[in-house]
């Protein structure tokens, strides 16, 4: 059985509970058949084992290095593993034909994407971002650029990168000072980015940044935002490719996710000088001031990205607990005398319940964010916009929640290993270290939580929370039908529920904002574990009337989330509802007295 | 300031909570004053500022190596940093005078050794095992043992170590295999051990590994153990030196704690043949079959140093966090202009006061159990035996608590540095990968668990509990006389000890024992926040009528733990209460569906 994700558990998500098979009736996806899906996933769970898996150690224990010449060594194995990835036509996947893609289902090609994510978060970053990139320049780009940069980042011949951070700036984007002047129909950038993902290696032909910076007489803070396309190599008029004026300043050395090169990169500095003259040569994407928002485009994708990454790291986590507890003997049951595996020890039992609930929730949560991206495709008018709305409001939580948790369920991986689980001899300590990283790249945890109730809880009068609520009500009405554990269930959910609606309603009444989002991580905490518990009545539901270990697991794993879980989080709630000011109202002298 | 430790802290612990000072009028401490108390201090802090911190991250990027001759390199600087540690007397700080040391109160020693700890968690690591190996020989060796064995360990010259773990058998120690053959007076040992910390470098004159192991007659599982030292130089009739017949087979290679090497070892493969034969020369310590129990002498205190270290290690995450986040201008305050130090986020204090309610509590909590030690060395009698039981029942959460919440706690240093907290070039990821050992070593914390709900909890018909618990009132009473918070945040602990009371009741009479330890892990973690909460009660009377920042900063954590923390915790209690079954409950099958 592989250890990289469960094919069991992902059949179980998408065709006994999301139904994937019924998006097919749609026109879009009406080429492809039940057989198509899991000859995709069939085929990415190849390439995860084959190529992603065992580049994964390779790419950790030998991080990328810089050459004299400013360039990016990496192991080979991380170019095999992606090139083999974009040889598969994984890359454009879900893309529509007419841009070279499979047109297949958007859950489809995330679930196929999970395995390489969790095979190898590090080296599948490479993709998420060129993909991401792509779609960017698809939504928003000239025809020209399309053609000229974003068909060669689907096809994994160009890869991708998005520079928003600065030195200086990197939760506050609107202090971004990377300056893009002028030059013909042209622009010339100079600045420094921070943090950039891809930033420079040899995997592919170019890189294709894309770049947040400020034009000349444009307005303070984000409202001054431009994008731009900048390539690695540039091509000029007379059709010569040339490196462009940027260079990488330093890599970064991280704790984890070590495949993925980071670095800061310097934009016209002049150690290259394309056309005779420094400054790194760029096109502007869409119109000038409307950089952050394009951005957004991207950013909800990477968003949402890392909180599938965070997933799949738990998830192999969880399978390798499984997997090494079922061999590992040691130790006896009370008044036994032979020894026993140790996944027969109540408490060896307890960390991996809490990990499957964790796990297995995050993923069916974020595939279940998916499979909203192909219902907006499907649909127009107000259940487009209703849709849209619902994504909206729980991208914070698809990219937070799994961050959180699923990092705990690392944690809870090395435990169940024990001594062993400490050592670079067993995987869990590379994957609690790479998943250390999802909490703060892309937006950290605190500006997901900022994001949820200083946003997307008020937008529209409270719209897309309403259209949530109305989703999280149908299904407690489902349990409630139901009755026995279902319906306990659901009853928690929707007090749960209740109590949620009445604190946004409280808290958008507050008149100070400051004290309104003082709670807003709490918060975030809260809403998160509403929005799983109501994913895990979900899957039960799914499960109604169905025997056998598989079912009687998802139960189990639903029972510990509703008995454990939830009362953790709702103690919680009275803080909430009080508007408690303990944090806001300590004072810095305090905290360094 | 000071990013290892915070003295003012210390000082408040020590003199205005513990009141250390007047321990100095028992005859056993009456050599010293307040003064030669403060100057141990100074002088750990300055070993540490000037050796361990710098040299931490060294032994952190350089981790052993074994050559050829199957001895293992370290860096330089740990050698230095620890001999300059010995050199001081602060191996021997607590001792009496006539074993060489100072007899100063333990809990003095305790305060001194955390700076050691906090600066350089791996290289204090093998003072730690070298002078609870000392304690033990001095405890029970013979006065032949002691002059031989004990004092070169106190003096520096040679190191300890604890040999308790095999490959098969880590947290079951009733499966140790490695055999002790009768040769004279003497035994040859043969076997394997594993996990060894300290298990052979070139730092001291010779390693005094003490060794658990199995006589040939004797009993099976636990009672057949009996305590050996064996000498890695070993002297022979003639008085010559040889190295013994051990060997290290193998270097562990961990995700942090790099600086203490760990070694898989082989006795008696015959690689040295001492005396012509084979076998590793050992020496019994006190009688055959008391192994484990002298053995619980060394690793009660290797636990309670463990959960010190990481009360440390969670400590200077905090400090660096707090003056990182000083220091770094980003973003700004809803409505304002310039930019400020991000310490002026709510999120940011949010994620300090957390960390400094788990920290501070943890370190008060560690330093009242060494407390405690002075207690029982000052008393004889019926006092003496309570205080003992009381250290018996806090040991478990000494271990564990800290291990859990301060690991959070450098989580979140990491976080308020974000991306540049992931990075090497600052040192909360080394704190984050150094600190989540202690949830693992001597003895896990699912070990703790069982060792507080299936033994300390219940023995001598719940006489440690009781003693707990009337100290814990006599906090409550001071708090209600007090009024204001003090009184809100005792009535919550003292209703937290009546629930914790009546489970604990209800779960001794329980007559499925599996059934009554299922949620040992869940007790120990709201028995712990019981503790803590006490702890902070009992800092928060301390601080009783005293103005100032620093007070102010005592009772904000306090109330964050009150407001926040508690709540999580009681909301567990129906559970434990209910005696909840779902844990154990759970199928191994349903697990590997």
């Amino acid at each position: 059985m592989s250890k990289i994700l469960s094919r069991r558990d992902m059949d179980f998500i998408l065709f006994e509970w999301l139904q994937v098979d019924a998006l097919l009736d749609n026109q879009l996806y009406s080429e492809h058949d039940k057989e198509t899906i899991q000859a995709t996933i069939d085929l990415a769970e190849l390439i995860a084992t084959d190529y992603f898996q065992s580049a994964n150690r390779v790419a950790d224990q030998n991080e990328p290095v810089m050459m004299s010449s400013s360039e990016v060594a990496l192991p080979d194995e991380i170019g095999t593993a992606l090139a083999a990835f974009a040889d598969a036509g994984l890359l454009s996947a879900s893309q529509i034909a007419e841009r070279g893609g499979m047109q297949l289902p958007f859950v489809v090609d995330r679930a196929a994407f999970a395995w390489l994510q969790a095979a190898s978060p590090a080296i599948s970053g490479y993709a998420l971002l060129s993909a991401a990139a792509a779609n960017l320049l698809f939504e928003h780009g000239s025809e020209y650029q399309i053609q000229k940069y974003a068909k060669p980042l689907l096809a994994g011949v160009d890869f991708g990168t998005m520079c928003l951070s600065e030195p200086q700036a990197g939760s506050s984007l609107g202090d971004i000072r990377m300056l893009a002047v002028a030059d013909g129909k042209r622009f010339r950038l100079f600045g420094n980015k921070m943090w950039i993902s891809g930033a420079d290696h040899g995997l592919s032909r170019s890189i294709t940044h894309l770049v947040l910076a400020r034009t000349e007489v444009a307005a303070a803070g984000v409202k001054g935002l431009s994008l731009f396309i900048v390539p690695r190599d540039v091509e000029m008029d007379d059709g010569s490719v040339v490196h462009n004026d940027v260079v990488v300043a330093g890599l970064n050395h991280k704790m984890g996710q070590r495949g993925t090169v980071n670095a800061a990169l310097n934009f016209g500095e002049g150690m290259y000088m394309p056309d005779g003259q420094s400054g790194a040569i760029g096109y502007m994407i869409g119109s000038e001031g409307a950089g952050l928002s394009l951005m957004f485009h991207m950013m909800n994708e990477a968003r949402i990205g890392v909180g599938m990454s965070a997933a799949a790291i738990g998830y192999t986590g969880f399978l390798h607990a499984v997997d090494y507890s079922s061999s590992r003997i040691q130790g006896r049951k009370a008044g036994e005398v032979n020894s026993v595996a140790i996944i027969e020890h109540a408490d060896v039992r307890r960390m991996l319940l809490i990990q499957k609930s964790y796990v297995e929730g995050a993923l069916a949560f974020n595939l279940y964010c998916a499979k909203l991206v192909d219902e907006m495709r499907c649909s127009d008018g107000i259940v487009r916009e209703e849709i849209t709305l619902l994504l909206d409001i729980l991208t914070p939580v698809a990219k937070a929640w799994p961050s959180q948790y699923c990092l705990d369920a690392n944690s809870l991986a090395i435990q169940v290993y024990a001594g062993y689980g400490y050592t670079r001899d067993f995987p869990v300590e590379q994957f609690y270290r790479d998943n250390r990283l999802n909490a703060i790249h892309e937006g950290t945890n605190g500006i997901q939580a900022l994001d949820l109730l200083g946003r997307k809880v008020s937008m529209q009068d409270g719209r897309a929370l309403k259209i949530l609520a109305a989703r999280i009500k149908k299904s407690c009405d489902r349990g409630a039908e139901i009755g026995g554990e279902p319906s306990q269930h659901a009853a928690i959910v929707e007090e749960m529920l209740g109590a949620v609606a009445s604190i946004v309603e409280l808290l958008c009444a507050h008149d100070d904002r400051q004290a309104m989002l003082a709670n807003a991580t709490p918060f975030l905490d809260v809403f998160g574990h509403m929005v799983i518990s109501w994913i895990w009545l979900e899957q039960i539901i799914a499960c109604d009337g169905k025997a056998g270990d598989f079912y009687d697991g998802k139960r189990a794993a639903a029972r510990y989330f509703r008995l454990w879980e939830l009362p953790r989080a709702t103690s919680q709630l009275k803080r909430l509802e009080e508007v408690d000011l303990t944090f806001i109202d300590t004072r810095p002298e305090w905290l360094c007295a």
